[in-house]
């Protein structure tokens, strides 16, 4: 009945029900149990999602956008099956206006894509979460990563969004103009509702310069605490720092054995400073100082392109060092607390995981206050898996104590839902009104950041 | 019976009916008429904001907020009389962590207050609307101003707001870490809302580090063109200028006679760069051999602190220079359009101030694409009013028409109603649908934004 009536309005050839992309559309990159979608649609316009939605509402079946499943916290898992919206077709550029430094795209195209076309205009997308996710999917999970110390998380870098919502009505959020005080603001509400409010079908974002020179700098401490102190300083002073990451000792040790790499093994802050050759210059040497300061022991500089791609591949690499062992799977943690509590928070975490006797690394945003830890466990080991789940119950409780947040860039999805009554106490039934006033029948990606 | 029971509920000393005080909370820097509220409340804690808002749910009467009244949307005047509530005994700070650059202030509190207790400790709060405004009136319309190319605007800026809603609950809409994708961004809604959603009774902000070096400088150029393709190279190298604005020959001529300064009579932009003095430097360097490409024919640095406050202090009066001026009220336009089409929209804007023969300038933060006119009219002429209105009238419609906004900074309030459906479409069934949701008796600033 659903494939038929689908078929029918859509065009055959953008409804699947193979194996293969039931299977695709089931899972993301987290631990979640999969569920398959009853049907998989493929739209090409914002006509087909608002024909979808239509069926939807008529058929009340709930629907799941999809962008390349490299979400961490299940967002695209159909949890009441039904249809999974997959945006690979919608990927185009509507409207790219360099003068403006603004671009209007379509959801589906990832951010690779979204680069190549701009770049030549000396021109990026700068939020980098690490995997080429769909900008659609970043939008819906308020996605930051490595450079959001200085361009902030997705939701800073949207001035529109064109977004169906459940009722069928097609409205836009905001306007091209980089800044406005007119009407509530839609923009930052659907920025990280990951499905559960409306649908997005056009994005339109801030792009940023590409700066004329990047140094990309490592150094290291002796002691956590002391990479934190690096931190703070930087941050104090006001070096628009392009990137700032800490890495902890046993993450550096599992990236030199992945990646066959020699960074000593020690606790570090890897940097990139960026700007007109001489400003670039100058924020390193400024930098140097202040980290002699928090006493570092070792500062390197990257003396060529190679040396400096190398780094930032090996800090990617990090999560996937871990993530990738046969056999074996990762459960992830992503508080974000305040930045004097970091010290104690990264502490914590390395007690909480050696309690497991998992193996498992922290890595942190750390001009955020945003830190990942990554356990493996046996996949076919229930209570190693328990094990890494209690870790992450009493990492994040303690996050919030310290004024800190659940999620800081991977969203809520699933894992996240039962902390949201502890971290926000009643502002999650406003939340949830908002819900209730914009899909009362649960349509949209039910099941996720609250229960349906 | 209100005054009575407020008196008898909150204690007489944080009750007033005094003419004065009804005088004072009847309006604001605009020309907008004023309406004086039945009473004024002074609460000094949340508890008397709960109390203050379970009287007005009890007798039915609106609540207007009020921080100095140096709005120019007329958002603090209580058109439907009622209660004004004055936050001056609510400037308290709550907690200061500097480790964390984070404060959490009590709305009353100025931004020039704000900055006394902060900057020893090497940090700013840097959003500069001009007026020495409250902390919670800048939050209630998404306040910016001079240095929001660099730090962006008020919603940039807040981690957390504490609000009492209509209905008596109290909210948290953030945490104090410094990004999150938790829950739907409350936070973002609540800013620019103008008081029509919910009352702030605390405010967490991110903080700076106030940068080692300033330089001030300032250039002219042949035409209004060349000054915004001046600006447009600044932007895609990605320096980050610390204030950018463009300033017309008419209007520096206003401000040197107001102010007895001899700036040279030509288009202008004023810059200021900030960081590690060798960074600053190295800014200016870049930006002077770029203005130079765009056409600038006088590059002129501040070459000490006298100098450089001068030039801002000049830039910050021009507003005034306008306004202040014996028999005469001002018009202020407020639109934001993208970067490209600034030079098209500033030169309709000076066409149309041409056209009304009134007095008047443009002043613009040109790194946002958000300028203003300035029109002063004969207070007493009310044909000079009108044309005054039209010309805002035929700017704001001309700047949505090129994917601009009614207001980059100012806010909605009464004058820029008219625009919303203009701007927003169907988005604004939504926005409404939400203050419905919130405040079904229009007890919340009524009149403001949308017709209540």
């Amino acid at each position: 009945m659903i494939v038929e009536r689908l078929k029918e309005k859509l065009g055959a050839e953008k409804v699947s029900i193979s194996e293969a992309e039931r299977y695709r559309h089931s899972h993301d990159e987290s631990a979640h149990e999969a569920v398959q979608p009853d049907v998989i649609c493929f739209p090409e316009t914002r006509k087909d999602v608002e024909t979808i939605m239509a069926i939807a509402r008529e058929l009340h079946i709930p629907v799941t956008p999809f962008g390349v499943g490299s979400g961490l916290e299940g967002q695209v898992i159909p949890l009441k099956k039904g249809i999974s919206i997959n945006f690979e077709r919608m990927n185009r550029v509507i409207d790219f206006s360099p003068e403006d430094m603004t671009i209007t795209v379509e959801p589906g195209i990832t951010r690779i894509q979204l680069n190549e076309q701009i770049n030549k205009h000396g021109l990026h997308f700068p939020i980098d979460p690490g995997a080429d996710a769909t900008i659609g999917g970043m939008v819906a999970t308020n996605a930051s990563g490595t450079t959001a110390v200085r361009y902030g998380s997705m939701r800073d870098n949207i001035l529109d969004l064109e977004i169906v919502l459940a009722d069928g009505r097609v409205i836009h959020t905001g306007t091209r103009a980089k800044k406005s005080s007119s009407g509530y603001h839609l923009t930052g509400l659907f920025t990280g509702s990951e499905g559960t409010l409306g649908i997005f079908t056009e994005i339109t974002l801030k792009l940023h310069g590409i700066p004329e020179h990047i140094i990309a700098t490592r150094c290291t401490f002796p002691t956590l605490e002391e990479c934190a102190k690096g931190a703070y300083l930087i941050l104090a002073s006001d070096i628009p720092v392009m990137r700032m990451e800490l890495v902890d000792a046993s993450s550096i040790k599992q990236v030199n054995a992945y990646g066959n790499y020699s960074f000593p093994v020690k606790h570090s802050l890897f940097f990139e400073f960026a700007g007109a050759t001489s400003a670039a210059k100058a924020q390193a040497e400024l930098a140097k100082e202040l980290m002699e300061d928090a006493g570092c022991d070792h500062w390197s500089v990257a003396t060529n392109t190679k040396e400096r791609n190398e780094i930032w591949k090996a800090r990617h690499e990090m999560a996937y060092a871990f993530r990738h062992q046969k056999g074996k799977r990762f459960y992830g943690t992503d508080i974000c607390v305040p930045i004097s509590k970091l010290p104690d928070l990264v502490h914590y975490a390395r007690e909480l995981i050696e309690e497991t006797g998992l193996h498992g690394g922290i890595l942190g945003h750390v001009g955020d206050g945003n830190f990942h830890t990554l356990s493996l466990f046996d996949a076919n080991n229930e209570e190693e898996r328990k094990k890494a789940e209690r870790m992450n119950d009493k990492l994040v409780l303690k996050a919030i104590d310290v004024g800190g947040t659940c999620t800081g860039e991977h969203g809520v999805g699933i894992g996240k839902m039962k902390y949201q009554q502890a971290e926000h106490g009643v502002a999650v039934d406003v939340m949830k009104s908002f819900k209730q006033l914009l899909d009362p029948d649960y349509l949209l990606n039910p099941g996720k950041i609250f229960e349906s």
